[in-house]
């Protein structure tokens, strides 16, 4: 489940993806439209590929999921999915067996099982948008915290008395360092009037000195909440993805240094931070791996 | 091992302390010394308590310690230790096997066995001393990260422009919220010359304004820290230990405010911030305990 509609897939043990299906119904029409089209979409894959051969069905939602009822607890951008019992839903009308995850969790899971960091069993993402998502792979399982809701780490605090967020804080990474802060700093510094992030990277490949200077602030942000991220967990690799990663040569630099001074263990230990491999797939991935990882099969691509 | 002196304890499965003994060699005897008095120490407690029933040895180790091989990898304190493999000289010693560890992980497993954390099984130690160490409990069992240097908390940024630390960075909370910035902050303001955070509390007891604001101060640091924690991991249970604790009534207002302000997670899951129980029983438990755990033992208070 994306933000405005859906997409499914079936994937092998070994990684492969064998197909892929988009489906038609917007959000906007409600939950029971949403499940009934997603419920479709899946059993349309299992007709095309054979029944016999399902192992599980893994699902990345938006928003806070209630991991033991498999209910969405929140979910701001689509507020008529809050309290929905998806999980029984899904099940109910797939006649199986149904593994609910978050978003960025799933695409933290997808990096590590066939992306960018498939040599690790520790790992963090950081997924760069309309805020920043993330997900943590520790033991090479994802962690969950005791609600299901930890790896909310677009809401580290980078600047104590920056930027106002919607979650009551203020200097949010996510205020400095997503897609929405790149365009909220274009705008505010007069590049346009409707900028997005995208127009912002393009004035900066044109090498616009204010376009340059955003994405050096935006990166020493990311740097900041990074090396606490280091310092707190000494994993091996932080990953980035998101719209805002093809601007890496502009914004790298600055968070690479902000993170080398910051973070001790990142100069005494082996510390990767790179983009993700798995863009908008990442989230397919992880999803499709969950069923896999709770069979307790050791899926290998 | 502590910073200056050895203890050692026998400990029953139960959680039982047995038996407590110190050393009489000071660190700065050296590595070989401190081996030969840390072995008569063990020896003493098992030829009194019988040779029979050992379980294994667990020793906590101040600094850096590599785990695979059981090296202490830095110890700022007392470099003279930094290489040295103080693992296996204590089995050749004792003709057993030992569990290493950091000082605060084992301090945070203590306070998860026998301690305030006995109903959970993840949560998180902040130890405030001369720094703030750290230690992290993720599903019953110490995270170490990739090189045993994860839980580094006292190096989270919480004024990205803030003191300088011998670290590298500036603003680490340790720079804001330790004992030694309780009493750093007590000399800037003059309230003493050769001051200690006891002496900065004595003053608060007494109604010293000055005081009064340095603990709030250094309260709002460690929740600044802490709401970032709360996020990046939805654990339900922060602990606190060390000198400063006394002063709880003093920092802990401020501290709750900021991290309620700061962390959605907070508002939203039941999250406990408490004062651990074990004070510096804590690590010798904790250390205590490696050996059952190491064991596959369900070892239970």
């Amino acid at each position: 489940m994306g933000g405005t509609n859906l997409r499914a897939a079936a994937v092998a043990e070994d990684g492969t993806m064998l197909e892929k299906a988009a489906g038609s119904t917007p959000m906007q029409a409600g939950p029971d439209a949403t499940v009934a089209d997603m419920v479709l979409l899946i059993q349309g894959l299992r007709e095309r590929l054979g029944k016999s051969g399902l192992v599980g069905v893994g699902i990345g939602v938006p928003g806070f999921i209630r991991m033991e009822t498999g209910v969405i607890a929140g979910w701001a951008q689509q507020p008529a999915f809050a309290g929905y019992p998806i999980r029984d839903r899904i099940e109910q009308g797939l006649g199986a067996k149904v593994i609910l995850e978050n978003d960025a969790n799933s695409a933290a899971l997808g990096e590590k099982w066939i992306g960018a960091g498939t040599d690790v069993d520790d790992l963090v993402l950081l997924t760069l948008g309309t805020g920043i998502g993330g997900g943590i792979i520790s033991g090479g399982r994802i962690l969950h915290g005791a609600q299901g809701m930890a790896a909310e780490l677009g809401h580290i605090t980078v600047s104590p008395n920056g930027y106002p967020c919607g979650c009551g804080n203020r200097g949010c990474v996510e205020k400095h360092a997503s897609a929405t802060a790149i365009a909220a700093m274009g705008r505010l510094m007069n590049l346009g009037a409707n900028l997005t992030a995208e127009d912002v990277y393009n004035f900066a490949v044109a090498g616009n000195d204010r376009a340059l200077a955003i994405f050096r602030s935006m990166g020493e942000a990311l740097g900041i909440a990074i090396a606490s991220l280091v310092n707190i967990f000494n994993f091996p690799l932080y990953l980035l993805s998101g719209g805002p990663i093809p601007a890496w040569q502009f914004f790298a630099p600055s968070m690479l240094a902000e993170v080398e001074r910051r973070s001790f263990t990142y100069r005494s230990a082996p510390t990767r931070i790179e983009p993700a491999k798995l863009g908008n797939e990442a989230g397919l991935y992880g999803a499709a791996y969950l069923p896999f990882q709770d069979a307790g099969r050791n899926a290998n691509p």
